[in-house]
């Protein structure tokens, strides 16, 4: 049985896909006997990760990226995180979700994920679903976040490349630069690049880069215009150039580990807490419940007294 | 001691409420029984949260929310959640600490929160710094939050009136409205309403609301223009208004023991992880690393090795 699903997410069946992506997503009983049955295919697909505040254009050069890599005749999966649809299955991607689908091969999936599809939280399902695109073999997958919340951070931690899409003469973007996401960055795409300010913020980039010089690898930037298809290809030879670098410098199987890990991690987690409360002690805080609020036990010492049952 | 420390509190001393917050960001030893002992003194500020796209000028309507509330003799306490700077501690918004700070007395207290101080996750933190304002007897507590993310979300359901501003001619704004934020807006605030299309807006924002009249609260939609300081003290009214509603349907009531309860859950669950990752098992994953990433157990069945031993 799992080997006939097996077969056919290799090839890429996409009812297969779909169906294995909600067993994956709503919890479904199997679903942990069915990651474990595909991790054996899992490890091969690399991991690129598009980040950058909404409206530079991560979309547009996403579905660029993709041409690009059908053309190498590399299969690409991507999901398109979407955290800002709590409560709807990010129905608002559907005209996306045709456009990239209207390559019409095997060589190209799509998926969008929001917080509300995701019961053991955005940032797990994401790997999760991950996994099943990388049994899949898909040569590249590609992660597709807005802007850089808990998250964001969580899935880009663990992807192989990181981009960071920034816009000339966007406040937004010098923000974000100094809040962080230099740190996160292994290349920089300046989108919207014939707009005034593309030379000033590459200069000013390029200046910063140069006096953060603490690690082996530097971060190429690339002016792009994704609505022209312009410096694409070299977005993707520097996404390329930093895929050999994480391969000589054991970088990569450094990022690989921790992946495991995590994922180890957050299975712990949610074991341990849903076998405590599957006990029946919520009674408890019931009764505490009746009291005014500043007369109950503070939440520090109901949850002492809980884990001391 | 911890009595000195109150009263402080209750004076509003800002170095006093500042070595609180550290205490609680970073999780020093003593936190758990520090919020312990602030907690009979807590419940009583009103929280309303303020949620919207960038650019919505969220921080000026919070600005001149701030100055209607001191004009009514009354004090709020601001946690601008900044969950864009992982990697720094928020030190961007120093011209607005700066700004906010001006209004030189004791009725009003500003704190930017980012991922990288909070130890315990944002979401948590955040709360528990509400809770040092709550002790401090702060009238009202406002939480600022860029977007919806998971963190957003977790914060922006504890409090207990949801402003969500909308700009006029936002496409975000289409998508946020239709990716659920409706579900969670007590009240709209159309900013920058001398912007064209600011009446197409409120029209069909009026016509959707219509349709889903789902429960005893109708949203208000009020206009803005926060950098004139027009609609505020529309919006603050409806503010009010809502409050009023909470207090009577209690609905406010069930608000507060939500929150309750979460806070048990998230430290039962912290207690429950930190607890088993203190035995010695990280040597069993350091074993399973030496092997190729196919050749392993997979994470899930690490899992629950681990667990059974």
């Amino acid at each position: 049985m799992t080997e006939n699903i097996i077969k056919s997410l290799k090839k890429r069946d996409s009812r297969t896909i779909s169906r294995c992506i909600s067993l994956v997503e709503n919890q479904e009983p199997s679903y942990l006997e069915f990651l474990s049955s595909i991790f054996p295919y899992t490890g091969n697909s690399y991991r690129i990760g598009i980040t950058g505040a909404p409206g530079s254009g991560k979309s547009t050069l996403t579905d660029q990226l993709i041409k690009i890599i059908l053309e190498q005749n590399l299969s690409v999966a991507v999901i398109a995180i979407d955290p800002s649809s709590p409560f709807n299955g990010g129905a608002i991607l559907g005209d996306r979700v045709r456009f990239v689908n209207d390559f019409k091969n095997k060589n190209t999936f799509f998926r969008s994920m929001s917080t509300r599809g995701a019961q053991g939280g955005l940032a797990v399902s994401t790997k999760l679903v991950a996994d099943i695109f990388d049994a899949c073999n898909f040569d590249i997958i590609i992660f597709e976040t807005v802007g850089v919340g808990q998250v964001e951070i969580d899935v880009i931690e663990a992807v192989d490349t990181v981009v960071v899409t920034l816009v000339p003469e966007s406040g937004d973007d010098i923000q974000m630069m100094k809040g962080g996401l230099m740190e996160i960055a292994d290349l920089y795409a300046i989108n919207k690049s014939d707009r005034q300010g593309a030379d000033r913020l590459y200069t000013s980039l390029n200046k910063t880069l140069e006096l953060n010089e603490y690690s082996d690898w530097s971060p190429d930037i690339i002016k792009t215009i994704a609505t022209n298809s312009k410096g694409i290809d070299l977005l993707y030879k520097s996404i390329m150039r930093h895929k050999d670098f994480l391969g000589k410098s054991k970088v990569g199987l450094r990022k690989l580990n921790q992946r495991y890990i995590k994922t180890v991690k957050s299975f712990i987690s949610n074991f341990l807490i849903d076998e405590f409360w599957s006990n029946k002690i919520d009674n408890h805080i019931k009764k505490e419940l009746n009291l005014d609020y500043n007369k109950r036990i503070s939440p520090y010492e109901m949850a002492n007294t809980l884990l001391k049952k």
